[in-house]
């Protein structure tokens, strides 16, 4: 029999409610949205969810595991993401802090095509030096003056180049356009520098747009794109991976109201495993410090859920951005490690020169 | 020249944030992502959002309206949540709370095929008599079984009958059998009774098994489906419209994270504008007073939104659900009008004979 998905719930309870009520009720609402005596009683002892175990802390708050049948789950991640948090989403005082994987369930989503290990070859950065990043902006720009940026942002060395995620089919930068240009321009750098920076133009699209960008970018050479999977659809991403086979970066947009203390998804269990195992072989989050809220405690748990052994599924990468300052890029290495993608914008076009900017942070991270 | 978007934020700000601050950001993070300082003077009127109006309310919190150009939006839902919402979704204190929709992006986005109306046409329903739903449950169940139920409630005279959004494609009922049964049940009963009951089959799925089972749903005759467009994007849905031209049911599965009072997206903002403008021909939401935690105001605002006069737009049916007790449906339909869909299931089966318990809920709101 197969294992049975186990996860665990931080519960905060009102005065009057009884946290094994609680723990019970996402048993059911989960599962067969019934009260359990309307539960066919064969049915009661599998389908329904099993609080394993409910554990009181202080002021009203408890820990609960709840297990769910494998059958019930399946391996499609639209059902994943429903029995999770789907109905539960609308009520109160439910956080999902950690789910237990069953190996199964893993090898079915798959996880990275590439991983932290194929970044570094498809960069040719090797092992013990950390990845730098930026983003082409701002929307509004022409094809050619955001080429323009690509350009003398390789010819410092910048290891990925994606467009800013709002930057989507513009009539200022039409997607085709666009990617025709920035990656035209870092092949010429490149040839310039001997360099092997990468082009990531932002596919994020409707249907069926998102397949035609997709494709567009693998005709013209792009080895990776960028996609913002809480606004396509967090499926939309495994199924780029199988159908396109490029890197694929993963960029957070509409998921930071999941993020709330006492309700919601820890984000190490967003934007680390769910984005992991549907595909991110990158994952952008808020680092701490920056224009968002992310403690440096959340950045460390993204990391180490991006990283750590996790089935039979690569390693993917931590990429901490969102208003990270050049002038500390070594000591965000440091602590996070070199397995790491810095990404650094407003900081980098702050200075003017992009080539100079981005090569003195090359320097600054022993990349010199 | 194209009209702007204009979106209504209500801010809460911290005791050292400034307002005029807060908005601004809003305005710069949505659209180029970079400190005015570093925007070319060229984009700075037209591509950075423009914070139109700013008036302070008490305890911190203000009004603030921001209005974005019209070619950086586009018409692709995509890029729309993302303008709207995507990064400031990782923020604090903002909450979308009124969006006046240009008239040309309206027509773009389309909006529900069949709307009430149309939902009225393929039940038989008329005006001025509401519809009932009910959902076939509990997930476990084989398909003879879930269509044996459908079945008598077909009988009993129930006009939409759909699987359990929690019903996916489960080895205990897979699509395509449950698919087939389910439909036969209800055809046989239609037969049986000279009744108009339909089936809709959940279709919420990963790609390319969402399109296999719309195509499914459409082979075997039923006029409409299911869909959770939270899960699969919201952008399936409309894309659904599209490809296949069936009646949309939308259920709010994964929403409720966005639904605080001081962050986030209203309600009625999302289940009813936002939904609607994406395709939903009916739009579930949890009922004031069943298991979830709506305000009878917060209902009221979504019906209004799926109602009232938007472009060229159909209105949709508002579907309250999650919990009705089927004892006061007639007080809902006093409440909401008739223009309503009420969506009753457990309150149904805790009665045991569903054909009865229909029946006697048809009685109750007038349509015995």
């Amino acid at each position: 029999m197969a294992e049975r998905l186990q996860v665990d719930y931080l519960l905060t309870c009102a005065a009057d409610e009884s946290a094994e009520d609680k723990a019970r009720g996402i048993a059911l609402e989960q599962t067969v949205e019934l009260p359990a005596a309307c539960v066919p009683a064969p049915l009661g002892d599998r389908v329904v969810g099993r609080v394993e175990r409910l554990s009181a802390l202080p002021e009203q708050r408890y820990e609960a595991t709840i297990s769910f049948d494998a059958d019930l789950v399946g391996s499609e991640l639209t059902q994943l993401l429903n029995t999770l948090f789907g109905n539960i989403s609308l009520q109160d005082g439910i956080r999902l802090t950690d789910i237990r994987w069953p190996a199964g369930l893993l090898d079915a989503l798959g996880g990275p095509g590439h991983g932290m290990a194929g970044i570094r070859e498809a960069t040719g950065v090797p092992a013990g030096e950390a990845l730098l990043c930026t983003a082409l902006k701002p929307v509004g720009l022409g094809p050619a003056a955001l080429a323009e940026r690509a350009h003398r942002f390789a010819l410092g060395g910048m290891d990925l180049i994606k467009d800013d995620h709002g930057i989507a089919d513009q009539p200022s930068a039409p997607f085709r356009e666009r990617l025709a240009a920035c990656q035209e321009a870092v092949a010429r750098a490149n040839a310039e520098t001997g360099g092997n920076s990468l082009y990531l133009p932002n596919v994020t699209a409707p249907w069926p747009a998102l397949e035609a960008r997709l494709a567009a970018a693998r005709d013209a050479g792009c080895r990776g794109v960028l996609i913002s999977p809480w606004i396509t659809g967090l499926d939309a991403m495994r199924w780029a991976r199988d159908r396109f086979g490029l890197v694929l970066m993963a960029h957070p947009a509409l998921t930071g109201s999941y993020f709330r203390p006492e309700h919601g998804l820890s984000p190490d269990l967003l934007l680390g495993d769910l984005f992991r195992i549907a595909g991110a072989d990158a994952s952008i989050y808020p680092n701490s410090g920056g224009r968002f809220g992310f403690s440096l405690a959340t950045c460390e748990a993204i990391n180490h859920r991006l990283r750590y052994p996790l089935g039979t599924l690569r390693p993917a990468a931590p990429t901490p951005g969102g208003g990270v300052d050049a002038a500390r890029a070594a000591d965000w290495i440091t602590r996070y490690g070199t397995d790491t993608i810095l990404l650094i914008g407003g900081s980098l076009y702050a200075q003017g020169d992009l080539t100079r900017a981005t090569a003195s942070l090359r320097e600054a991270i022993g990349r010199g």
